[in-house]
């Protein structure tokens, strides 16, 4: 029998990399933060997965080696010199290093691609652009020149989002166009500039009276686990959602103005908080992914800051049917939404139950004495937040709910753990990416009645190859459906055999009624299931729209596969 | 000075129209449904007006003649008898009164039209489609053939929106197209073909146990003032809002999917809770007002119903100021939405006192007593509803509101009252009218900063006409702003002088920020105005759009200005 029931501890890397190496590119967020699985989720993944001590002798792949510069610029030296003046010597760029990281998302097979060394689909040119005026010449000069334009907000794509496979321009909108332009405490909304950072937007909400003389403190609600290194542009355009939406709602849901440069030319939308003044331009924007124009700043919603109020919550129930009829029914009751609802299946459940040390402990034992046993019990955790009487009724609500479905109320404290965690788990996909242990995501939108359908079509697929574990849970609640959020771990090396395996997911995803995304925008990871999942009328009118705003096709051309 | 404080009564018209005749066709709701202004309410517009008792002696402008057949098709005889096969020979009409009926909608300039027996911008001929097969061929046939096309819903457009001004077909859909579909309890949602109107709606949701063998009993949550008539597609096309909007959402917000046969083809959005695959092809179809194709049927959201938690609730402030801080902070605080929020200025609240028989009675005298007084006192009423608990608590936080900004509290009464009038008040209307006394509304939303602006920049226009009654009202609330309503009363008889004045209002409205419609629709009212509102390069969207499924712009075309 394999050894993996020890306390062997890998060499995990925890030294900073090196400036101008692939590594410091695909690393996730700070480059001096890591996280390193507990010795308990190791030693799931080497049982799960079929591995020894030996596996996690020798780290692979590092990606340390600096990125040379290999990479011709096509762009001729008189439309260089151009965008030069537009944006000054200081803001552009032509190394391949700067265009390798900007072009480079989040998503594993991005990271496998810079861990082989491997330099594909990367512009020519990066700029950082310092005003509106500057983007406006920018768009003209390329769409004069048709030179492809693309758009780098946080770079936490997990969906080939930021690939350039035609070359040309990439704007980086963070380094520049980060600032806010108005906070508006009479209408509760505040405008910035795309290129706003998820921690800057929300700092700038919470201390308002400190930073903007305000007379209250704001939160603006929007905490996708990408939160410390996503931009608020980034969030709209690709449609985000944040942990909290179920209450705050999506990205899509949070705006209400946005202004736009296109090859069309530029406007702005109107900051009514509803109108009927025929379809609404501010909605067909968002989810545009850079393909119609480029968002310079937006208008969101904010809602009074009450961390005071928040209350955590968890149940455990005896099976997966339990616990979705209990979520469904907190989804349908009518008595508000908590903001984070989250429900783990059993494989999930386990091995949450061993991350955060629960498992063999007296409340495990409580469970199993009320029947409450591995391999089908399931956790339903999650959150009330908002105003004092609000926050406190939902969960009042929510305990009965629970209970009159079975499930045993496990306190707040399991909801506490994940929620330390809920920034920072993505750093422990590099400890054991250096070890060829893969993690991956895809998440589908699906409605009450085909959940099962969805479940069990992507779970079979996934656990169909050998040693694979596969954390299936639902997240993001509304009384129509819910979003079921699939995260696979795998022993794999070659990128050709990861796509296939990855794409046999969304093929399944698509198959059993979920949506190509929840959340996580198309990229250019859906646009091949585009036409079928959408269909031919409704890809058509996005042409259309495209073909409007975008007559040359400058703006990330090939995105969302128009 | 003139004789208005007394008991007489005129001889208000409450004869069921002759069939044929324009009054049938203007007559609001019901054919034998009538209501007359209380003493109180005719008092107070005899005074305001600088009426007589002479001036409601003798009715004018009655409508009572038949509608002749005075008007040649255009359509020639081939095409025509391809329609007929199309929908069957009962199913196609040539008729001038047909073809007036289907294209008159409810605004006071109709209504002004048909009195003075114009017949202008009417259809060549109706044609009652019985599936969606029959509208795909209709469709087909009229841009093969060039012929204009457009759709009739209920009928209840006070934007002018039923207008045919270069003739075409007039497709009614209520006739046949107004079943139901799909009821999916688990998902909470129903699928009814577009020309349901809203009783048999309404109904069926709240009868489902008996006519659907749900589990529960349902509402749709929609209930504008012409809920009696007016169909799901239309409050879809036309983007309306209920009076319990606040709490349910914008017909907009309830819209899960749509199908639609469109010049260009044919689709049906997904039913996903939430998605991001780009562009809401979903979204861009809400309001197109029929210019981009014809809307078949669409999946709602329906909600538990439980009118056994509804609470109403009433507030007398000291005015104007304080009613607004108490409507802002509800809407703003988060602990959950009132379904109905009713803001009214002093000018009607004084109105409403009277209508509703609460001037000079003990609650009057307890007012006057707390400085609550004619003049500068402001109505505040509402009703929540939902989930138990929910109601209970946002009614509990309301009251609290409510007292902190010096609200006298009146129990739920006077918003009973209001409630009963909530669908009939506008038969009042024509008894009014019967004696040349005119009644219109605009509305417009506003964020809140701009609130006072707007108020007092449409106010100050309508009371510069001497004589004129302007009772303005906020209703449908947003943590963002609200809708501000305007009636005014005038005594007028020429339809230019009135169109001249009503534009006037628009002009106001556009000026000081409000928008162009909250939730009554562009139609051919607010065409002007819109590339202004809306700037060159969003209507250049909507022409693109517009375009893309209508190459040949036979769909209701000059709607929405495009």
């Amino acid at each position: 029998m394999k050894n993996y029931q020890n306390d062997f501890t890998p060499d995990w890397q925890q030294t900073q990399p090196d400036e101008e190496s692939f590594r410091s590119i695909f690393k996730w967020g700070a480059k001096d933060t890591f996280k390193n699985p507990s010795q308990g989720f190791l030693n799931v993944i080497k049982q799960a997965l079929g591995l020894s001590n030996t596996d996690f002798q020798m780290p692979i792949n590092l990606g340390n080696k600096w990125v040379e510069n290999s990479q011709e610029t096509t762009i001729n030296s008189e439309d260089i010199s151009k965008f030069e003046t537009i944006v000054g010597q200081e803001n552009i760029f032509f190394d391949t290093y700067s265009r390798l990281k900007y072009s480079t998302g989040k998503s594993m097979e991005d990271i496998l691609k810079l861990r082989q060394e491997k330099i594909k689909d990367i512009p020519d040119v990066i700029l950082h652009p310092r005003s509106r005026e500057d983007i406006k010449k920018i768009v003209r000069l390329c769409d004069e020149k048709r030179i492809p334009l693309h758009v780098y907000g946080g770079g936490s794509s997990v969906t080939l989002g930021l690939d350039c496979p035609k070359g040309g321009i990439t704007l980086v909108m963070s380094t520049h166009m980060n600032k806010m332009i108005a906070f508006n405490e009479t209408n509760q909304t505040i405008t910035v500039e795309a290129g706003m950072m998820g921690p800057a937007y929300e700092n700038l909400l919470n201390q308002a009276p400190e930073k903007l003389h305000a007379a209250g403190r704001y939160t603006g609600g929007h905490f996708p686990q990408s939160f410390e290194f996503s931009s608020v542009g980034g969030w709209i355009v690709t449609l985000g959602s944040g942990q909290a939406s179920s209450y705050y709602g999506d990205a899509y849901d949070l705006v209400i103005s946005q202004e736009y440069i296109t090859p069309a030319g530029s406007f702005k939308t109107h900051d009514f908080p509803a109108t009927a003044t025929g379809p609404k331009v501010n909605d067909i924007m968002k989810g545009s992914e850079g393909c119609f124009g480029v968002l310079i700043s937006v208008t969101m919603k904010i809602f009074p800051y009450h961390p005071e109020t928040s209350k955590a919550f968890t149940f455990m129930f005896p099976g997966f049917e339990a616990a979705i009829n209990a979520a469904q029914q907190i989804s349908q009751a009518g008595f508000g939404m908590p903001s984070i609802l989250r429900l783990s299946d059993p494989e999930e459940t386990d091995i949450a139950m061993k991350m955060y040390g629960l498992e063999g402990g007296g409340l495990d034992k409580l469970m199993r004495f009320k029947n409450l046993n591995p391999g089908s019990r399931c956790l339903l955790m999650g959150q009330t937040d908002g105003e004092k009487s609000f926050s406190k009724n939902v969960f009042k609500q929510i305990k009965k709910v629970g209970k009159s479905n079975q499930g045993l109320y496990l306190t707040g404290y399991p909801m506490k753990k994940w929620r330390k965690g809920r920034f920072s788990d993505p750093y422990m996909r590099d400890a054991l990416n250096d070890f060829g242990v893969l993690i991956d995501t895809l998440e589908a939108s699906v409605t009450w009645d085909h959940l099962k359908d969805l479940y069990h079509g992507v779970r079979g697929y996934i656990k169909k190859h050998p040693h694979t574990i596969c954390m299936t849970h639902a997240s993001h609640f509304y009384a129509q459906g819910t979003n079921l959020y699939f995260i696979f771990i795998i022993k794999m090396e070659d990128i050709d055999e990861f796509r296939a395996f990855q794409r046999g997911i969304i093929q399944k995803i698509e198959e059993n009624h979920g949506s190509l995304s929840h959340h996580h925008g198309v990229g250019r990871m859906m646009t091949p299931w585009m036409e079928k999942h959408l269909g031919k009328n409704q890809m058509d009118t996005l042409r259309a729209i495209k073909k409007h705003f975008d007559p040359n096709n400058i703006m990330n051309p090939g995105g969302l596969g128009l």
